[in-house]
């Protein structure tokens, strides 16, 4: 039985309950987190507790809360679920009052869950369905104006992935006036000519940690990268189309509106990178790196 | 202490919990409603009803629920909380899964949840502080693309409304592409040489049972009324600005970002609109109507 985290208890996820008048549950007023862990590190957890506190700013959520204090949470959590590679959600919401009302509440006492799920063991090669990739199509973005904050908000992110496992593909690409800005639930990126390009930041898209850590890593193996926006008609002629997110690391994708993408399999950018993320995540267990990479310590 | 509802049980509101699993919780992945009760006669309810069937559908969400049955919950609500003027808040998500997952379940078991709070008894003559009305700022419209589903993906409505609060005023009428749409909760109305004009419905907006209502009540009396865009700077120039809910019923707007509207109090059209509106609720306390006016039967 997986064990969760809720205001300071740990306890069986079936337990853990919120009340009806949470601002999560009303309003959908609150943000959250998802981290991973490799060989029970929490890997680039900095990057996550900043941008958490980011999206809590944006959403006007004051929370004062270390890193060490959130770490010290999620490795509570990975040791009571004895798991080494894992994902830990983290989720904050505006809490819970007597009262269902838009207004902000002056002193808010905001509720902190967390969860872990385990995380398949480091595969050095990539397997048969990666190298295949999954499919995608593309859709209107009907989000918000804010994506660069990771709100629980996120009914219309389910709305469009499911548009696309209704029309057979996998997950579905968003595009804001005609121009590619990211997947439901990943970053974006394509390939052409050997570099790797990916949209520029901005309010209409996440700032995605596995996306820095992509563009980090190419970088450090000499891959070109550049970021810019990305027209939906050049989209359709990418050589390689990935998504990225903490869990789904790099994913190909090699059919998008139903056109294959390149030779329809990952292609040579992808296995370079697939090679480089694998590396150093077995750097990481074997204790030769720490987990924030990028020469910062790990927490 | 106020009774609530959950899953079929009635109970006390501090006591009703969702799983933290709950897709209201982690994705705003649900719908609601809120319904006046005046005199113990759930007012309007088909057309609440009927919206929150269009909501539903919207979200994918199956629930295969008669008005009747809504109506007793309701009802019983009223009941065991020994209330005559109230509003219930009624809300249904997608329900709780063992895993968070973003793709829909293919047989949900939805939550449903509902609470009630009183509202004032009837005021066949406005107090004054209806006459002095509330302030409102324009700000844009930062909300996704279906606000025509009455989702409790409610973050960008909270964000905009304590927008308005920061500003010493009282609420924001959203802008898209020049156009005004509506209030963070309600819909909005101009008058102009006599004529009561509101934006058309569209999936900017939500169609209002509260809107259908005056509109109606305008008809019944005589006045004009006309559907149509709203450009922001015509607002300004407004003779009338009203705000409309189910809570609110309707509201003067007496002054929009700190320029005074028509004479800076509740305006004579609005008087006018507020006597029918308090003289239909009392026909409604006295039983001369039932509670679902245009000739329908009351549930």
């Amino acid at each position: 039985m997986s064990i969760a985290y809720l205001n300071g208890q740990f306890l069986p996820i079936e337990e853990a309950k919120v009340p009806a008048l949470d601002r999560g549950f009303l309003f959908g007023d609150g943000v959250y987190e998802v981290v991973p862990v490799y060989a029970g590190k929490l890997f680039r957890f900095r990057q996550h507790i900043e941008r958490l506190e980011n999206s809590l700013r944006s959403i006007r959520l004051p929370l004062e809360q270390t890193v060490q204090s959130w770490a010290d949470m999620c490795h509570q959590l990975i040791e009571c679920n004895q798991l080494s590679n894992a994902t830990i959600y983290l989720q904050i919401t505006r809490g819970a009052y007597p009262e269902r009302n838009h207004d902000f509440p002056s002193n808010p006492t905001p509720t902190i869950f967390a969860m872990i799920s385990p995380l398949p063991e480091i595969q050095p090669q990539p397997g048969e369905q990666d190298l295949q990739g999954i499919s995608a199509i593309t859709a209107e973005d009907i989000r918000w104006q804010r994506c660069d904050i990771k709100a629980i908000t996120l009914l219309a992110n389910c709305l469009l992935k499911q548009q696309a496992l209704e029309c057979g593909a996998n997950d579905t690409i968003l595009v804001r006036n005609g121009v590619a800005l990211e997947a439901t639930s990943s970053n974006l990126f394509m390939v052409r000519d050997g570099v790797i390009i990916t949209p520029p930041l901005s309010e209409h898209l996440l700032s995605g940690v596995t996306r820095d850590f992509v563009l980090w890593l190419a970088e450090q193996h000499g891959i070109l990268t550049e970021q810019r926006s990305v027209p939906e008609h050049e989209l359709l002629q990418a050589d390689e189309i990935w998504l990225t997110s903490s869990t789904k690391e790099i994913r190909p994708v090699t059919r998008l509106n139903d056109v294959i993408i390149g030779n329809g399999t990952a292609g040579p950018v992808w296995r370079q990178m697939y090679g480089h993320y694998q590396q150093l995540k077995a750097q990481l267990y074997r204790g030769e790196i720490d987990s924030n990479s990028e020469g910062e310590i790990a927490l």
